[in-house]
């Protein structure tokens, strides 16, 4: 039985948004998914700083990490949380209420979502062999003046997720209209070819996600040179060994994707290691 | 100063939506907008029609049009409506909460939203003298699996809008990745050369609307050849008349766009007149 998630909306304990929020009316509006470690949000920093660069891009001004923080505050002080406890925290900001109409409001109000709940529980396999991922149909379109940003606007996605049913299969790999490798649908993508790791370039479609953009950063210490740049599929699987990764689960390796299958090899559980220092 | 619009919310009179509603969480649904006369929505069974095959395309079940019309009627019947005053009515189907991620559950209880609020006040100039666009720079991306469909991933609609701040600029001309004409952020668009009328092919992006349709459906009885194809910029720009429509305004000559003014002529006024019988 799922236990119902906690949230807060503006700073207050309610369950409750107008449907004349712009989120609701029209996906305006961005979000986070974060890791809490004992009521602590994991990486912080980094994820406050997407926030805020994925609110600038649609032209929203971020509430402070100050607010943010003491809504999240809030929240955790309600329970005694375990000292080393794993949830999720949800933040949710849209452009807040609105008249209809595309245009905004001349001020506008954001709308902060704080939504607090219990860390999926991913199969222990995963971990210790692997991960299976569909090969989507669905496409991402291009579009550079979304690309990278964690909008609200997910359909896409969800017409890939609704491709399988198979429980066995943890993520779908989506390209783009031009037929090159992206992200999947909840997780980014690095690819090994010898002594280097590839992730797909995310300038025309794809969330950059923030766990990307740390495995980017420590990528080089860990002895591989690292490159952002366009993989085609025919490319992606003849690479040497393949990790998908995000925010809660950190990285987990590929081993079947398109009739293709890799043995098992060490890239998840190295920079697993280096997630989590 | 704007009468608060009035809601209902699966039936019920409230304005709560929870954060969990995967409209709020992921623009996951559809929506329709239809111009309300004495209480009743003008061109119902269109709309209808149109909002089915919308949730179809999502993998929704729309809710039964008794359901909705049963709605309606609980909406109007707070006040006396006199008997031909104009009003709004937005009518929102989503695919009603779920869990965090993007699968939809097991069991989808489609959430279904109805506003009614006043209708735009629009500049009497307009249906006399015509209106200005602007010439958007956003780009609508090619995604065939979601072209026509009016759904809730409206961010790229929001970010052309924002382009212009100018009051008597009443929309914003958009073209594709691909540099074709489209649409307007908020309408559909027909341009006349001799006797052809022409309206974008939008099988790659772009809402298909309803009044569009109707266009489409009585332009041979006014005495056109109707086209669906597409329009590259400097032909519509060479168009001897333009128009724009939606269910709200029906037409309205086009009379400015990009450096190129129209003398005033009478296809808004005739497409006006067939919408109105």
């Amino acid at each position: 039985m799922e236990i119902m998630p906690m949230m807060l909306i503006n700073g207050a304990f309610h369950h409750s948004i107008t449907p004349l929020d712009r989120g609701f009316a029209y996906g305006d509006g961005v979000f986070r998914t974060i890791q809490l470690c004992g009521g602590l949000p994991m990486h912080w920093p980094l994820h406050y700083q997407k926030l805020v660069a994925d609110c600038a891009t649609i032209g929203i001004v971020c509430p402070s990490a100050e607010l943010l923080m003491s809504d999240l505050q809030q929240l955790i002080t309600l329970e005694n949380i375990e000292e080393n406890k794993l949830e999720v925290l949800k933040i949710i900001i849209t452009r807040g209420e609105g008249a209809r109409g595309y245009k905004p409001p001349a001020v506008v109000m954001p709308t902060r979502v704080l939504i607090k709940s219990a860390i999926p529980e991913y199969a222990t396999e995963y971990a210790m062999q692997g991960v299976r991922l569909h090969l989507c149909e669905t496409r991402l379109a291009t579009q550079p003046k979304l690309a990278g940003v964690k909008h609200l606007n997910r359909l896409e996605n969800i017409l890939a997720r609704m491709e399988w049913r198979d429980d066995h299969i943890f993520d779908g790999l989506m390209l783009s209209q031009q037929e090159v490798v992206i992200e999947c649908t909840m997780s980014n993508l690095f690819a090994r070819f010898g002594t280097s790791l590839i992730t797909p370039d995310l300038s025309q479609c794809g969330v950059a996600g923030v766990t990307r953009q740390r495995i980017l950063g420590f990528g080089r210490a860990l002895g591989f040179n690292m490159h952002i740049e366009n993989i085609a599929l025919e490319k992606l699987l003849q690479a040497d060994e393949m990790v998908i990764c995000n925010s809660l689960f950190g990285a987990f390796q590929v081993r079947e994707l398109a009739q293709k299958t890799w043995q098992q090899q060490s890239l998840a559980t190295k920079i697993r290691n280096a997630l989590s220092t």
